[in-house]
């Protein structure tokens, strides 16, 4: 639309040779497959307990840092929660400041902000840095000079809709999110020209086909046309789907030779699934496509497949977690595969070519809403008991395991082709819920459910495990406890080495043949920002943002004390005040020379 | 007062014992002689360059961070700038918080700072932890649980009165000072008992010798009692005293043998000396008590000797620095001496027994504003060209060197009794000050002049040296340029290294012996903490606060841009925002095992 095919061939293949080249780290995933994983290898398990510290720099912004730096040559883009700055900084000047952009914005947007004032960070392509204002303005600066060069509008704050989702840049398109599935926002995901910031497409995650771009002709669902229309209304009670939630705040993936892009939907509103049943029974009820997995063509929109994880969602498992995509061998297949770990506790390994589903297995051992999931159907058997349906709403119903956090939420796992393994951190945490009856108006919260949260029961008593997992048998390789949910993205690196970080402020360093702890650095504050890697003065560095907050934070991040507020988190995460502060640095490493 | 003879023995020797223990950091400037020096030896000048950060602990707040943390045992005391959060935390683990003390004050104390909403640190006695929050509430803390044991009100914010230095424990008394000197505050400083937060004393630094607790007959000037009787009223210009200033905003030292405590106080209110002058004469209008050095008895509070470096300043050359107890040499007689390193750019030795100028000398070669001190008067002799009084109010004096900042502020030089050298972090800036009239109103600003400040011309282009000099001969030994103004406290170790602060962040280690640079890491955010030692697990440790303000870095902290604005300093360091941004971060470093 508009572009010469000469500048879409541009930005994408210089997208592509940029991530190719690890001494760059150059998209918040790494690279399109969202594999989290370096071929840099002169840190290994032997040497990375030497890890120091080369530098650091304070981002002047407290609340929760989410996503991490990018680094492009010699030049390294750092960005901020609330009020969303943008730095660019000389890397071998330790930091210096080569410009910073500090957007103007209402701050009448924080409150309708669900899990705190997160941001998951900035992308580059084609000599810009493009990244979502919490406001929902979506900004394109000159990577060299952080001039603006265009700016769009994706959302509107005063009906709960936010922007925290880091956009990723496909040929000539930027594909930004949107959040605020307990505002009753309907989500969709939306294309931009990179030059101008034209919309190109939208695509509705409820809705009739047509917002939604589905051809039921084509569009399959377990390898099979969908055949039935527009069950993106059908199956709601009502006129639910236009405040249906599945909003779109997670990672986006790409494979650029299918030409697929990947990501997941988000829960459905309310809370309370009385609200969302037609006739008042699940049957017929899946609240489509909330909690889906979509396979987008990344050209036109239209979906090639999709995949819904959790129908009629009543525990608030958020669809929206990264979607991996690896090649591996399943049952003596070599496969084009895509991996997530949703937050409803399943690790699913489909084929992305297809949308076949060939895997899925619980990656926490506490998950117990489902017995397992029917690969016929995809369907998750639930288990009645910790049905909030079924239990009713103003009944509490106790015990289940995982929490609305999920088994694991937006923090990114990792692939390692070496060992073949998939590192995820997770949460152990379980929940009472108590739905209750909520009306609907817009930019109020649309939640109606209580919850508390603990670590899950008759365990470890922590509240998080860091583990591999063999995505191909859906088994747990192993697991190493933490007192805290993991809620940093997780690093594989070639020499062997897994990191990640802690709520506490420790980045760990372990092998990630076994798990066993190599390195244990205390940085400033807790770490819901993502480790990656990169090569500065030909030396391998690991960076790594910390600043506690996100929906695991939300309590000290907000200032909350009461144990069911910030949605029910507070309470698990209390004692976290005993271990850090708000506070966000960056700290970058290196092993001495 | 009050006290058993037991508890006061008992307060004073605990403070001793702890201070001679250099596995503590035990006092804000190591030790009551104000030295900043440590017998550690671990850390020498051939491996200091593999020191390594231990831990790292995000304070949660922004804006300056001035004096550090103190170490008693294995616990770390650390405070914050407004709302003047304190920690306990342990050293072993790594920061985890043992308890944390958060004041409620109203924010309105916040604009009636004149230089940031820094606080110079926390005071342990007697199992106590003591503070001045900035609303002028002095808070008495159980050192084991964080919980009040008393609290104390010194002053009233709605008056421009305000708290920001570290109050010290002499015997039974805590001595506390008081800011406002930009406000028309009367400067005083106050005994409370430490038991229970009585006021014991309080001495005045203008207005009549019973209020200044000075006795004509018996207190002296350079060696001879004073004869003339209040002073501190009649070198005033009509009731001008009693708005006068002289506040009492920095370091505190006391000499045990000789029971005295040494402080200096501020610069006369206003800005605008026309103002402050007695029939319009510079004669007779020296503004006694302002910028002078008080040794008072610590028992009562009695003058024993009195000496104004600045009479009748026209410059804003606040004489609140350290005065640090160093038994040297001059001309081949060993003598308890005092040095203090003026803002005027003077550095001062005096027999510390008897009040008498031993040596005045410039410390920094840029000083043009006085040609000399006159040793027989104390008197500085003052370059014509250069008064702002006599070029008169609504003229602009150009070039005049120090600037209002001083030659150095509040940053606490060290002395290391190895070298025989001071170490003095000092400021290499020059201004343009106007004077212009102004009226008193209680709580708003009393400045009456327009001040502009820039680099020393004709010289290295910075704005900072850190420097060894020689006060027994009033000789720069070394000096090492740096591109801001050196605003961090200095320290000296037995292992030959010297370690300050940068404003861009850098902590710097140097050879004591040439100044040579040994070490530079990159903290968090600009520095104007000050650095200290202690022992952990056998190793020593060097710890400092990071958090860019204080009145050099005050464009950053208050978020200023006019050059002219904040009292004049924003402009000098606007290219600070190249480096650094807000952030309060404990860095702790060690060595490699
Ligand atoms: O429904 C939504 O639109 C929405 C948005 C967000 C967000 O944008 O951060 C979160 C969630 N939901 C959510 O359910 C959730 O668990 C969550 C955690 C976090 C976080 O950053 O820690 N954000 C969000
Ligand atoms: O006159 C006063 O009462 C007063 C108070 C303070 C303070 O309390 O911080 C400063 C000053 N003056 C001052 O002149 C000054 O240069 C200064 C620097 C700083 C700083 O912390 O960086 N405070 C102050």
């Amino acid at each position: 639309a508009g572009t010469s095919l000469g500048g879409t061939a541009y930005a994408n293949e210089e997208v592509m040779k940029l991530q190719k080249d690890p001494n760059n780290w150059a998209m918040q995933l790494g690279d399109y497959s969202g594999k989290r994983y370096s071929t840099l290898d002169q840190i290994t398990t032997q040497n990375v307990k030497n890890l120091k510290v080369d530098w650091s720099f304070s981002t002047g912004v407290l609340r929760g840092h989410e996503g991490g730096p990018l680094v492009i040559g010699d030049v390294m883009y750092v960005h901020t929660p609330f009020p969303n700055i943008v730095y660019a900084l000389s890397i071998k000047d330790k930091g210096k400041i080569l410009w910073k952009y500090e957007p103007r914005q209402d701050p009448n947007v924080i409150p309708v902000m669900c899990c705190d004032t997160v941001n998951r960070g900035v992308t580059y392509a084609d000599g810009k840095i493009f990244f979502g204002q919490a406001d929902n303005t979506v900004v394109a600066l000159d990577a060299k000079t952080g001039k603006e060069v265009w700016k769009a509008q994706n959302g509107d704050a005063s009906k709960g809709e936010t922007l925290t989702a880091n956009p990723i840049v496909v040929k000539d398109k930027l594909l930004v999110g949107i959040s605020g599935g307990e505002f009753g926002v309907r989500g969709h995901l939306t294309a931009y020209n990179i030059k101008d910031g034209k919309q190109v497409w939208r695509a509705y995650s409820t809705g009739p086909d047509k917002d939604v771009m589905i051809d039921p002709q084509k569009t399959t669902m377990l390898g099979k046309p969908i055949g039935d229309r527009d069950l993106g209304v059908s199956t709601w009670n009502g006129d639910e789907w236009k405040i249906g939630g599945g909003t779109t705040w997670g990672w986006y993936t790409y494979d650029p030779e299918l030409n697929l892009v990947y990501y997941g939907t988000g829960n459905p509103g309310t809370w309370n699934p009385a609200q969302r049943a037609k006739d008042g029974k699940r049957e017929g009820s899946d609240n489509k496509w909330s909690m889906s997995i979509f396979a987008r063509d990344a050209d036109t929109g239209a979906v090639k497949w999709v995949f819904q994880k959790t129908p009629f969602d009543e525990w608030d498992y958020d669809g929206v977690n990264e979607n991996i995509l690896a090649d591996i061998t399943v049952k003596g297949k070599p496969v084009k595969a895509l991996v997530n770990f949703d937050r409803n506790g399943f690790g699913y390994t489909l084929d992305r070519v297809t949308g076949e589903l060939l895997v899925a297995e619980k990656y926490d051992p506490a998950v117990n809403w489902a017995t397992h999931v029917d690969m016929k159907t995809g369907r998750p058997a639930v288990v009645d008991k910790f049905s909030t349906f079924a239990n009713g709403t103003d009944t509490n119903s106790e015990g289940i395991c995982p929490a609305a956090l999920g088994s694991k939420d937006q923090q990114p796992a990792s692939f390692s082709p070496d060992t073949g393994m998939f590192y995820v951190p997770t949460n152990h945490i379980c929940m009472d819920y108590e739905p209750f009856e909520v009306s609907y108006s817009a930019g109020q919260p649309y939640v109606g459910a209580t919850l508390s949260m603990y670590p899950a029961p008759n365990s470890h008593g922590g509240m998080g495990n860091f583990i591999a997992f063999d995505a191909t048998t859906g088994k747990i390789v192993w697991s190493k406890p933490e007192p805290f949910a993991v809620w940093s993205g997780a690093l594989t690196t070639k020499g062997g080495v897994g990191f990640y970080g802690t709520l506490e402020g420790f980045l760990v360093a372990v092998d990630l043949k076994d798990g066993k702890e190599l390195y244990r650095f205390k940085t400033p504050s807790g770490i819901i920002g993502n480790i990656n890697t990169f090569v500065a003065d030909g030396k391998q560095h690991i960076a790594v943002l910390s600043g506690i907050g996100g929906w695991a934070g939300i309590g000290l991040a907000a200032g909350l004390n009461d144990p069911q507020a910030g949605l029910g988190a507070v309470g698990a995460h209390a004692s976290l005040g005993q271990y850090t502060n708000l506070g966000g640095v960056l700290t970058v490493f290196t092993l001495p020379d």
